[in-house]
């Protein structure tokens, strides 16, 4: 199952239009991502990244821009894995704001590295069955 | 009474240092401005900004880092107003982690303006009363 | 033909692993684009904006992370515009470093805008010409 | 003597009331301190922190903010070190606009630490020679 997170829309994140300059929109993508790791795996990120030295960058982003995130706006993250592979798995992002309606939509391919050395590596089982868990909206 | 807020150190706030990089500190520090005004006055910021057409823009900043933030790190924000004059008003910050040790503290005076015209305005009686019960640490 | 631009990465664009932090790749695509203006059409951004009030916000993002950034590259960005329809044009966007490796890929499609209404609108005759004298790479 | 540097105001730097959003005040201050040592010292930041293993972290900053940055600015960069101790040193950046009105005004107090342990340590007599030479305006 999907896991919902909210955060309200914060002055620093809009430009000169009053509305979500785009790459702070990935910004909170992330800051969405790390508090989904909890959810999904028991573990927090930063426990993940200092002990355990791993990492999940990104190789690959598509993602559409539906409308915009204005100021006042609470933001309603749905996000899930739809596919998770012997490295690397893909995320999925939905962004929506109080009223229901989509803003942004993303899907994302992270791999799995070592924090030591940037290699990638094979997902761990301790994190691969939350994983699972949260592969389908 | 100072307004006590909380924020979890998220991965986009730290430099290659691992540590806080500093003007993502101010910026932590807006975001719990914004939220202080509701706790305060009763009032969100996006109303205060898009509907009473007022702002808070800084004029003067002191600051002191006294210890890093380190990933992981969970920020108590103690936030109150130690001085309101007819326009302006000075704002203290200061920043504790979980441990209860102070890693920031701040002094910023701020002065009421216009959102139309970004003239400087006396700060109207409707928030006065708040800000004025925020006086003391 | 494509625009050729240059930036060195800044410390505030990197992460604790000492690489650019994906947010702000987009952050510095949107740094060099402003300039594009200028190269490309003879109008810089901040006259686009604030004067001839238009806008080019993005709806779509593909993009593809290769390699990371680290501290001491200069990015050489190519930069041009694929496709130009009547309302909305696709730009592509290639980052190099100093050693000629192809760090990110990007594909972005805007949509022109009256910044007062945030409606789109034709690209005016007065971008076009300019904008297709840039359409290949 | 001073180190005079110059950067336009890019459009990720305002805020919705479409002046510099003053964190990313700071962060502009930083990119110049960075391109500071090259002048001063001849020797890029990149090299000094990932070979020389040095940091400059701050541990004070006052700053007046005197007249906003808007769209369009380009911001001349006055810097200088007016105290060099031990161990630290007192940075002073002085903004102008393209009209040479004072923009912002900033004391930064920066103490030299080792990047593999944080620690603080004296400033080598490398980069004190061209420090001594920039400490007035």
């Amino acid at each position: 199952m999907a896991v919902i997170l909210q955060r309200r829309v914060d002055f620093p994140m809009l430009d000169m239009a009053g509305i979500a300059f785009y790459p702070r929109i990935y910004d909170l993508a992330h800051r969405f991502f790390e508090e989904t790791w909890l959810e999904m795996c028991d573990i927090d990120y930063p426990t993940m990244i200092n002990e355990m030295k791993l990492g999940f960058p990104v190789v690959d982003i598509k993602s559409q821009f539906h409308q915009p995130m204005v100021y006042g706006d609470v933001i309603e993250a749905k996000i899930w894995i739809s596919r998770i592979g012997t490295k690397s798995c893909v995320w999925q992002y939905r962004f929506y704001n109080q009223n229901e309606d989509l803003l942004w939509s993303s899907e994302q391919v992270t791999v799995c590295v070592s924090m030591d050395t940037m290699e990638s590596l094979e997902i761990p089982t301790s994190l691969r069955t939350g994983m699972e868990a949260c592969n389908h909206e």
